[in-house]
């Protein structure tokens, strides 16, 4: 038998959508079905199944898969069960991983989204060769995938990375979705973003495209969109974002010493405004080890492709199954 | 050939110690040498391999080694090169794993003190079996040895770990060694208990045996007395080191999903005056999902072998050597 392919499943809320990914990355074939409307797990899986064997099937690939790696929110790699997820239909915990390979008979694993990107960045990316880095995920959250010493960091119950709630001291006066304040994330989500916008137009009165927006519509692409325009103050709050993404950089590689960092996610296509300022921020507040060794840059995945890949990708790590 | 022992070398700026070390942890045999006095690393090195080979010899353990582990300042793991130690007598850099196995003749790893201390645990004390812990040194600097998923995490140039130097918000206005303001290490060093104690002294009038201190002799290790001998505001200052060890640790939290964080060095022998407080610190912090999960706790380790111990553990952990 000849190994030539793995199957990526992402899950999301509404849809979940999977390909049949070759060993270079290549997308052979794709499906998807909806992530609702089933009565239970049971039943959407019993339906992800065939579509598996679908894709499987109709690219004459059966016994060339290497495994079927999910990316999927919430998902404990190591006990391979989603956990306590509020945008998936059924009550947690969800045992995705077992139901899947009594399905399909075709080995599983599951990471969460930023995981999962971060390993897809490694395995077909431009992280490939790279063994140490840090994918921030910059989209409704703000996730990281960790990889130290070519591992991806799991941790005791595979919530390692979750560095969108670390305590950043720019934010201790923005609450977080989490009951907290001072979340990464409250500054580096898209809501974040907004946020900020939102302050700085009321901090000030200069004239900007963001106060011709109505409220409701003030989101991180309206916000890019100005900055791409030449909207000063738009291009302000991204620069204000980077600025943010590398004082906790400087402190991300005190855990690490990572060679880079990667963005990615629905944020990060504002990044030509964000990077100067996050370089600048990281050179500055860096301990002098890790000083001119970090580079920054944007995922160099396609955006539509990206959450598939990432998942395709996962069985070629060690997820340890406990 | 049987293996049953390894050999621990612990580096420090006036002795050098090394140990036969059985697998079960027991110092069979010991020496030393001065780390000083001689012309030039080479010859350090010569003394230190006659050293070794005087210990195997003597033990009947020639054959039964399965390697020589070095706890050292500044050693890069994954070189095995000393850069930068401004504490030992020579010129960096100095290859010093590739000269002992040239004098020894013996596989060689080396790490430095922090991380030898987590590895020591996991292999001989009270982490025995946990894959997920940091082990935080709380001495004149303040290091950590990072364990996820049973890996000790070295980083691209072995700088991983390096938590002493993370910015904390609490710090913002105290200056570190490194040149930056805020560091973790300038509240939780032995030092940064004496800068607590000054700005406690200074902010208020109470009575406390502190003031009966004279200010060159009042170090962690007099407040620790004092602490002991019940004086209220001594045990203040660790209670508020405390405090700000369990605010970082939430944010550690984040990143490697710990089971346990273990205390280790000098100031660690107050800690019954600051468990209280970083526990209670780290559960209000931390994200939910991180909550009454962590354990907190002290080195089982002696003190006073606890580094040759963590030395010797080296060879039992992959290094990745370049």
């Amino acid at each position: 038998m000849q190994i030539k392919y793995t199957i990526g499943v992402d899950v999301g809320g509404t849809n979940t959508q999977l390909a049949l990914v070759d060993i270079a990355g290549r997308i052979v074939a794709r499906d998807y079905l909806p992530t609702t409307g089933h009565p239970d797990a049971a039943s959407y899986v019993k339906a992800l199944g065939a579509k598996v064997t679908g894709l499987v099937e109709a690219n004459g690939a059966r016994g060339q898969v290497k495994g079927i790696g999910i990316g999927a929110p919430c998902a404990n790699a190591a006990s391979g069960v989603i956990e306590g997820a509020t945008n998936l239909p059924w009550p947690s915990p969800i045992p995705l991983v077992d139901l899947v390979e009594k399905a399909t008979g075709i080995s599983t694993v599951i990471s969460n989204d930023a995981n999962a990107a971060a390993v897809g960045e490694m395995t077909y990316g431009s992280a490939r060769g790279c063994r140490n880095f840090i994918m921030l995920t910059l989209g409704t959250g703000v996730g990281a995938g960790v990889i130290c010493d070519g591992h991806l960091l799991s941790g005791s119950r595979g919530f390692a990375g979750e560095l969108g709630h670390i305590f950043f001291h720019f934010a201790a006066d923005r609450s977080c979705e989490c009951g907290r304040y001072g979340c990464l994330q409250t500054v580096a989500s898209a809501g974040g973003v907004v946020e900020t916008a939102r302050r700085m137009l009321a901090a000030d009165v200069r004239p900007s495209a963001l106060r011709d927006i109505p409220a409701p519509e003030l989101n991180a692409r309206a916000i890019g969109e100005a900055a791409d325009a030449g909207d000063r103050m738009a291009i302000e709050v991204f620069d204000f974002t980077g600025r943010c993404l590398g004082e906790a950089c400087a402190t991300f590689a005190a855990f690490t010493d990572p060679d880079a960092v990667i963005l990615f996610g629905g944020v990060a296509r504002a990044a030509r405004f964000m990077l100067p300022a996050m370089r600048e921020a990281i050179e500055k507040h860096a301990l002098h080890i890790y000083r001119n060794r970090i580079k920054v840059s944007v995922s160099s995945l396609p955006d539509s492709d990206a959450a598939i890949l990432g998942a395709a990708s996962l069985p070629f790590i060690n997820t340890t199954k406990s």
